[in-house]
């Protein structure tokens, strides 16, 4: 079984071709605290607290062949991640949703990047005083991002485990809330690339596996799947790789698991709404399942993702054909 | 002894009244990429870094009757959190210090918090692709800002140890690098605020206390100064409050401080760039030294630094009367 390429599938069909509502949004749309605008126009305000302290919940859903994937399932983590930041989303659920898709359209992508947040707003004069505090919304749409492009999902990733950094803990920042908090996960990834490797994978404090930069981790041993419990978000992406190994009767275990799991297992993969399922080739230089290459489990879920998500599995479709109202 | 007020000194000096270069700085300046703006009108781009990932190095100089107070300490300071997280700041120590000063001049104020900032830019398309980062600089003036002001200050602060957060590791985040990261410290002062007090205090996962919300802890006990020597920023307030007291032949104590020390302390204060020392009253309201205010110790120190600093103490003067070339 080979890794099937989503750009190819993108480019077979016309429909995909970006047509930006108007010039305005050629690089990509954005709504900034009540308005929509292109995204070069998109400007955080220097003393928006969710700048200046990272104070902020954030989200991201993707949309491929003009399809939002698990629509509901990022707006519901994102109302959690808000709650557990003691964070008041200034839109309903309906609104937010309604924001999302004015902005595809705007962008006019059927392969989209949908980013947005709540922030704390404003610096007030007293931080002491929690009644002064304003939230701001704020999102943009872009075209699709992968982690792990074709080329790379072909040949898997080569990943280093951290030997540097270890993840922020959630006893500081609960990573269950999704959070701008990422000085840990950068400085690993630099310490990747400057050691010829794709991206990195951290670590807690007592060697545990927690999550990679934007993405979980998964292995396959013995015809077994297992990722981490625990110290790291709980992705959307990863719970549909959990329900696609359910679906083919594959063993799960969702518990601790220690780096020499991952570097004595036979496939792994990383999984992220800005990339799907990412094969992994290899770990700090050890290629996994003595073969270069996706292996065969990793590859098959990968596989049935994109067929599943393409076939409007758990889709809201985006109408391109109505105006929005600016 | 008691308090001397600084914004009692501040009123009684016309010289100090806010004289914006023109009405586009009546609420603030800032510099953002290049470009002199009003603080109205300054804005990150949403897709950069340091907004997205909270990657980027900050740093904050305050000043007080027209004078810079250690300038070269923060911008040394700041190189070395730059360096500290690879990143490049595009302007030289000189040319920062002079967007700086200009800011200063720009907002007109003569009492004034000064803070800027480099990231590592725009998102680019292949986030392992190190050499497409093109670091951007922003900075920003607004009028001083005090963590406690001159009723709080004279009263002292009740603050609350945290229960619910630890400090970022520093093998997460190095929190000698000034950083954006400060969910667990934001967290933590609602949680304080909740309980009826002014500010927080967070500790390590082993119980030694780390550092308050924009702050460092101190606390005196038998006529002795400690502070912690690890897990919190190398503050400038910091720095020059073990100075004050190495002059007043106080014997001073570099080491892990535990959480009991500072509840049976005779005196305890926080220190920092907006606000100075301030003095604490109570801590999880047990008051310290069992009188109610600032202790003896904490009022000489608060004293002392700030005489020294309207005497002129390491001052860089601001010289107002010449333009800036916007």
């Amino acid at each position: 079984m080979t890794i099937i390429k989503a750009e190819q599938i993108m480019l077979n069909e016309p429909a995909h071709a970006r047509k930006a509502h108007d010039e305005r949004f050629a690089m990509g749309s954005a709504f900034m605290n009540g308005s929509y605008c292109g995204l070069h126009e998109a400007g955080v305000p220097i003393v928006d607290m969710g700048f200046m302290h990272a104070d902020a919940a954030y989200d991201v859903v993707s949309v491929s062949k003009g399809q939002f994937f698990r629509l509901e399932d990022h707006l519901e983590r994102f109302e959690k991640s808000c709650e557990k930041f003691l964070l008041i989303n200034p839109y309903s659920r309906e609104q937010t949703a309604d924001i999302l898709t004015n902005l595809v359209k705007l962008a006019g992508t059927q392969e989209a990047y949908v980013w947005w947040c709540v922030t704390r707003g404003m610096m007030p004069a007293d931080r002491a005083d929690l009644e002064s505090y304003q939230p701001a919304f704020y999102a943009f749409v872009i075209p699709y991002l992968y982690i792990a492009n074709d080329e790379q999902r072909t040949r898997g990733l080569d990943v280093m485990i951290s030997k540097n950094y270890i993840r922020i803990p959630p006893s500081s920042v609960d990573p269950t809330a999704k959070n701008l908090h990422w000085m840990d996960m950068k400085l690993s990834m630099i310490e990747a690339v400057m050691g010829q490797k794709d991206w990195s994978v951290l670590t807690d404090a007592d060697g545990n596996l927690a999550e990679a930069p934007g993405a979980n981790i998964f292995l396959i041993k013995d015809g077994e799947l297992y990722t981490p419990d625990s110290g790291c978000l709980e992705g959307i992406t990863r719970k549909t790789t959990l329900e696609l190994a359910r679906e083919a009767g594959i063993p799960i275990h969702v518990e601790p698991v220690i780096t020499s799991q991952l570097l004595e297992a036979d496939e792994a993969f990383i999984t992220s709404t800005a990339g799907g399922i990412m094969p992994i080739n290899s770990v700090d230089g050890v290629v996994l399942g003595d073969t270069d290459g996706p292996g065969e489990i990793t590859t098959a879920l990968h596989n049935r993702y994109w067929e599943k998500r393409w076939g409007g599995w758990l889709a809201t479709t985006v109408d391109y054909d109505t105006s929005v109202n600016l």
